[in-house]
């Protein structure tokens, strides 16, 4: 198990930058870079700088930033992407070339020795330089695993820091990607990295399952913004490892995802969404009777995630038809309202029939409390002035 | 492997119902289960009728409208509520218990032998009332797993129909998950149903994993939705298993996801999350230069899901600094523009420089390529208003 030593490569500036909504200026590109820094990712992988003037230029401005994150570019496998990414000063660089039939036939049209050739030329050249060297497949898991181990073996020999496995359409399983990265580990030397899709929804899984058969780097975006659909987001890859062990995520500010998921979604015009890993509105929400009774008892009964861990608190919902008495004990408690366990449970009662028969506020829920703890003590209307 | 046969137990109206945004009317209620039935899931589970007199008269109602997919209600492990459950005339009864210390603990307070026998009376009853009936532990995946198997084999020895593994709080892996369905199926003749929420990430990759153990039920809610960020999605799960293969979910009517989740979110008062699986607004997005070359060429270089299977088109993003000449060439023939390499090539460049320099939209482009005809042909104009 590789759980315990792993980087993150955060590719929003790279990755994120091919969502469609997508458009960073240098400004925001300094932002979002800094603030990754400041979480703690490893690395920063940045847009080609063959892209555009402005790509290559921002290439120049974030490598010079003097972040503690090591800076990567991502380039076509050609010797004169190779150079370029050079140039611009950054730590390492990520060259990826399609292996599988579709991107062969229907992108690049190179055969597998082609590739090999290339591949050989262009990494010679990159350690030559003294830049970290990944060598990336792509389409990876559509690829004939014969041909994309003679091409990682090829670059394997001569020294390259790190392959790369891409799941580019988002088909993978975690079996598959454990299988895959498993052989690959049994053969080779380098690190390996994976960068997963999310189109059937297996991303976060798939990059676990990666780590697990002996995985050295994962990619992912905040938000997990990218092509289509987009790849590993960054909070939910941080949500699996800390529900199998907190301390492998100790190394980050956790607090910070809620400000990257904040200001990334804000750049992008769009918003987190409802049911987001961590920072979605109802991640620590607790509504049936049975689950705010135990939660209230003990929060991890159920609840895998702590809340306060990453700047967060939890949430009780207690004016609906799923109610528990429980529940409403504990928002009397909240409104420093003195109510005996009788008055809590007829309260509840009338509470679950307001509730069955049409949308109910917690102002609704409140008031009815507020009215009960009057009736029951004369400096009741005092106490419930003072709690509001 | 059992993916060819398997069924689809449908909790948006009781799963769902426990979304901290959720309200179903009598109304919707009904919408969502008619609806549901038209795309084909096999059962529908609704909110315990011991809920709430209307959660009692929805059991009723629900169960009455005739559906093809069975109706299911969930109840807690006691003799009353799975008494009521049968007077509402639903098909089946889920009765759930947990299992975990956490839940025994600060829960319920039963040992697992109190356990056993409760369930074995409750079983024992809804058998004889000729109900469908499922036996389920709760927290199962942070419970002792010989007190599960302990408990599942006293409810198998009775004849039970399924037997359901919780993940409840979102902690399992599907490597666990595989382990854990592998060893019941050896063991338990009972059909086997999973239920994953979605906390860490793995809820899709999860009920996947069930299915290659031999599970032969999977819990789903329309968008997810259920406690905290809810469970696996309709849709996610349709995805994750028409990626493996599309022949896998012809028995469903597809077009219908984007209907109910349209419908389902405008009810919880959200937005279908940005990067949702198949109706997300970037779902079937193409940006990069290469990708949208690729997919010009042949669309399954970049898709694992085909559009056009859902009732849903691609989009080909071209205003952007990281555009390509394949791109621009094809917007260009989808305005009717005739225009030749050399000036698709010189044109690119230059919406790549305007891209580079600031926000692009598709206008902008447009009015670079019309002008771009008009010059280049004396009908120009008559083409581009012909195609606007």
């Amino acid at each position: 198990m590789s759980l315990e030593n792993f980087s993150i490569i955060e590719s929003t500036l790279r990755e994120g930058e091919q969502f469609v909504n997508a458009f960073f200026s240098t400004a925001e590109k300094i932002q979002i870079a800094t603030l990754l820094d400041a979480f703690g990712v490893e690395y920063l992988e940045l847009t080609s700088p063959l892209a555009s003037p402005e790509s290559y230029n921002d290439c120049v401005t974030i490598a010079g930033l003097g972040l503690n994150a090591r800076i990567l570019t991502h380039t076509r496998c050609t010797l004169e992407d190779a150079k370029k990414a050079v140039d611009t000063g950054v730590d390492g660089v990520d060259v990826v070339i399609g292996t599988s039939s579709y991107l062969r036939d229907f992108s690049h049209g190179k055969s597998i020795d082609q590739i090999i050739e290339l591949a050989q030329v262009v990494v010679e050249f990159l350690l030559s330089q003294g830049v970290e060297t990944r060598f990336s497949t792509e389409d990876s898991l559509r690829s004939d695993s014969g041909d994309i181990l003679r091409v990682y073996q090829a670059v394997d020999a001569l020294g390259v820091d790190r392959v790369g496995i891409a799941d580019t359409v988002g088909v993978g399983t975690p079996q598959q990607i454990y299988a895959l990265v498993k052989n690959l580990r049994s053969t080779i030397k380098a690190d390996i990295e994976f960068h997963g899709h999310n189109d059937s929804g297996c991303a976060i899984a798939n990059a676990y399952a990666a780590l697990e058969a002996g995985a050295t780097h994962i990619d992912t975006a905040v938000l997990g913004i990218g092509e289509r659909n987009g790849i590993t987001p960054l909070g939910g890859l941080v949500a699996r490892l800390y529900a199998t062990d907190p301390a492998l995520v100790k190394k980050y500010h956790l607090p910070l995802i809620r400000n990257l998921d904040s200001m990334v979604a804000r750049m992008v015009g769009v918003d987190i969404p409802f049911n987001n890993y961590i920072t979605g509105f109802a991640s620590f929400a607790h509504k049936a009777g049975i689950h705010a009774k135990a939660v209230l008892n003990n929060p991890s009964t159920y609840e895998i995630l702590k809340p306060e861990d990453f700047g967060l608190t939890r949430y009780i919902h207690v004016a609906h038809r799923l109610t528990g008495w429980n529940a409403v004990k504990n928002r009397a408690e909240q409104l420093g309202l003195d109510l005996d366990d009788g008055q809590l449970k007829y309260l509840t009662e009338k509470i679950k029939a307001a509730a069955d028969s049409g949308r109910l506020t917690l102002d609704d829920v409140d008031s009815l409390l507020y009215t009960a703890a009057n009736h029951h003590s004369e400096n009741g209307l005092e106490t419930a002035v003072y709690s509001m």
